[in-house]
C-alpha cells in the first residue's frame, strides 16, 4: 500500500538540555517518525533550519520498503537548547510524524503531530 | 453525515513497557480512534509496520454505522518497547486520530494527532 | 479574513472522571476550540458519537463574527469516563481544534490537534 | 526548497497565569513556530481573536529566508488567562506549528499541532 507525500515540514524543534529518568528511553528527545508503506526504499534528505544561521544538511537517511524509521534529531549534529525546524524530502511517498519527549522535570511530557505534507 | 477518507497512516507508535496508576485507564497505551459518522458499517484493515521486520496484519475491525471505536494497539499482538507505525484502510469514509497515554513515570503524559488521510 | 471549512470531525473524546487542582482551570476537560475569522456569525451543530449507542445532538452553538469560542464538552450532556467522538458543522467557514487537559493525577497532561476538515 | 501555504489559523490559545521552574525556558508559554524554507523573506501578519471583543492586530513579523522563528504569544500584548485564537498571513509560503508549554503545576505539560493551512 502506497501512502503519503514526498515533501514534509516540521516548524517546531528544540532538544532540551536536561533529562531525568532511564536512558535512553526517557532522555529528552525530538523524533521524526517516517513510514514507508510502499515497496521501494525511500531515499530521504533532511534539512535543519535555525533562527540565526544558514541551514544544516542535507542529512541522508534510507527507510526501507514496508518499514518505519523513528529517527531522533539528537543523533544529528543539532545543538541542544536552540530553536530549529526541518524539512524532509523523499523520492517515494512517505508519512512523517513529529514527536517530542521532554524530561527536563521529574515527570515526562509528550507532544506529537503529523507533519505538514506537500507534493 | 458522511465525513472522512478511506486510507489513513500513523507514523509514530510505541507501547511503553511500564505503567503507573489505576488499571486499565492509566495503563500506558497507544490508541487508534476511529469515527464512522456514516450510515454503513466500516470494514477496517490495520497493518502494523516495524523498523526491522516485515509488517504484521491485516487486523480486521468493524466500526458500526454512527459509532466510534477507540482501539488500543495493546490489544493487537504488538511487542512492547518497539517502534512501530500503522496504516488503516476502510471501505467507507472514516476519521482516524492517534493518542498515546504514557504512564511510565508517576504522572501521565498525553499526545494526540489527527492521522494522515488519503483517498 | 475568511479561513476554514464547513465540516469538521474529532475522532477522540473522553472526559476523565477525576480531577486535581484549581477549579475550573485545572478540572479535567475536553475542549472544541472554534475560530470564526469571517464577518458573519457561524451557526454550528455538534453531534456526539459513542461506541455503543446512537449519537446525541445536534447541539446548537453560535460563534460570532471575528470571535473564537472554546467550548468544553463537559458543558454538554456527555457521560464521563466514556469514549466519544464528534462532528462539527457550520454554515460559514470556521477552524476547529481539539484539546484535552487531564488532571486525574497530581500533575496535568495536555494534548491538542487541528480537527479533520472537509467541505 | 519552497514549502507551505500563505494563510494559517490556530483556534486554540491560552497563556496560563502561573508558572513553575526555570525562567524563561519553563515559563508557561504559547508559541507560533514559523518556518520559511524559501529564498525570500516572509512578511507575516498575525491577528489575535478573542471570545468577547474585537480582534487585535495585525502584529508584523519577518521570518528571514531559510530561517525559522519561534514566536511566543507572550511577547505580544495578549492578556493572560483569556481564551484566544490567531491567524497568520504571509506573503510567501511558510509552515506554521502551534505549541504550548504549561508549567502551572510542578511538572510541565506540552502540546503541539501543525496549524490549519489555506492558500
Amino acid at each position: 500500500m502506497e501512502i503519503g507525500k514526498n515533501n514534509w515540514a516540521i516548524a517546531e524543534g528544540y532538544i532540551p538540555k536536561e533529562s531525568h529518568g532511564k536512558f535512553p528511553e526517557l532522555e529528552s528527545h525530538e523524533t521524526v517518525c517516517m513510514l514507508n508503506a510502499g515497496d521501494s526504499p525511500a531515499n530521504v534528505e533532511i534539512m535543519i533550519y535555525f533562527s540565526d544561521r544558514e541551514p544544516l544538511g542535507p542529512f541522508h537517511e534510507v527507510v526501507e520498503a514496508r518499514r518505519t524509521k523513528h529517527l531522533r534529531f539528537n543523533s544529528l549534529e543539532i545543538p541542544k537548547g536552540k530553536d530549529f525546524a526541518s524539512t524532509i524530502k523523499s523520492d517515494v511517498p512517505i508519512v512523517v510524524q513529529h514527536t517530542r519527549l521532554d524530561s527536563r522535570q521529574a515527570e515526562n511530557a509528550l507532544m506529537t503531530t503529523i507533519a505538514y505534507a506537500q507534493n
